[in-house]
């Protein structure tokens, strides 16, 4: 059965419930976004595909030197899950640098431990739903193995892309080579080819993205692209936790208008049936 | 009188103690470090220049479509030092996007609204000291207008300058140019021309830079500027709040050492005295 409103956290070893969780004004998270996050998805109770989630944690932890040993995690994430009785959503991972000792002003932590918070969301399974994307006007740089609080860029992709009567913000590079949406991985199809922005680009690989490049039976493009090479797609479709894979209809403010194409569908159904195959066992 | 840890903060409309002070786990700053800052130096319990610093503030707003009315925040940061019987110091601004509602889980925002924390350092007045950098391995590209609490990469930049003993980090773009400390900005002195990076370059000026280009009684080049350039200099000093005007002695790994020259303590003096003038009326 799934609950509305998860309320219980884990919060600094402790299941407590939402309301009861209290951040201090020191946190490094809250002061400077100093930390680093996971969605996954949760299907039938089960948390689909974890291995790569933290495996990016760690590589995370590592490049941004948060001292935080996360062996016990995937225990407490199913713990958070079961606490909840959450069958259908999202567990949701935050670290922070943690809380700096009393008097620190600046960028240099002082006393901080880094912890975690793993909180649940109940979520319908996301149907398949075309999708709007605005081109941003905001330009990717940082390069980075994982999501990071540092955040507030794509905050304002989505609110830019919200203001236009979009979904989702489609970001480029300052260079103007596509690299993500606001949330998710880019995709398209043109002359049976699929293709998807280089990881050496500034965006974070998504396990979605990893598993399309495994179930596509034909061959794939990872490289520098511009809007030119997407605008002469066949069809385009992103990838992210929170739609599974959704076809792209529109890219404004470029024009671009696109059917939901039969090979995006097909790709769909096979996530769909990879994610269920791997839940209900 | 000074005290050592001055513990009211203005949070959400109320003056409070700093322990009793509870950010929700739903703080758009805590997961995303949605929002921005401003430090300003206290002297003998006034502040010193606020009004760049509430211009800088009110820009950074704008630009981050904060929506939070600052017309009371004078009033308000001069409640904090007064309640905390600050003398010498720094009070801090904390603008955050606000608290989401419940269930939102992504970088889209709903229901919050933007509110801000003041809060009270104690610290003895900087002295005149020769500073350390470190050449950062971590390239600086975010414009803002702004502070904001998206510093991951200062933070990241001053734990590696730490490492290697030094006090600071000296930070360039992707290009090599030369664009700030990881908290102040950069000023070199050569054949008795100022320079300093242009303020097209990724990086905020800050007030003290401000006025050390009003001080200067000579020809200012304001530019993009390599290591060489830098290399070749005769005194090399940075700003900011923390340290007013501090001579930089040495930048590592490079190699570069120079003494505080005549120029970087006769500047150092000036706003001193400056300073002094401006808060004791």
């Amino acid at each position: 059965m799934t609950i509305e409103n998860p309320s219980i956290v884990y919060f600094k070893d402790r299941f407590i419930e939402e309301s009861e969780c209290r951040i201090s004004l020191r946190d490094r998270s809250f002061r400077f976004g100093d930390g680093i996050f996971e969605t996954m998805l949760v299907v039938n109770g089960r948390i689909y595909d974890m291995p790569p989630h933290l495996e990016r944690l760690k590589k995370g932890l590592s490049a941004f030197r948060l001292g935080l040993d996360i062996s016990g995690l995937k225990e407490i994430c199913e713990q958070v899950i079961r606490r909840n009785t959450l069958t259908q959503g999202y567990v949701r991972i935050l670290v922070s640098r943690g809380v700096d000792e009393e008097g620190v002003v600046g960028y240099l932590t002082r006393g901080s431990v880094p912890y975690c918070v793993v909180q649940a969301f109940a979520r319908p399974y996301p149907g398949f739903k075309p999708l709007n994307l605005w081109l941003s006007s905001y330009k990717v740089s940082f390069h980075t193995p994982s999501k990071t609080n540092n955040a507030l860029l794509y905050t304002l992709a989505m609110l830019e892309a919200s203001d236009n009567k979009c979904d989702n913000a489609l970001l480029l590079d300052t260079e103007g080579n596509i690299c993500e949406t606001a949330s998710g991985n880019i995709f398209w199809i043109k002359d049976s080819v699929l293709y998807t922005p280089d990881t050496a680009l500034p965006f974070v690989p998504g396990t979605m993205r990893d598993k399309v490049i495994q179930l596509w039976d034909g061959e794939i493009k990872e490289g520098r692209f511009t809007l030119d090479d997407l605008k002469s797609a066949e069809e385009v479709f992103m990838t992210n936790i929170g739609t599974i894979l959704a076809p792209v209809s529109a890219i404004g403010p470029s024009g671009l208008v696109l059917p939901a194409g039969a090979r995006t569908k097909a790709l769909r159904r096979m996530l769909d049936k990879e994610i269920k195959r791997a839940v209900y066992i």
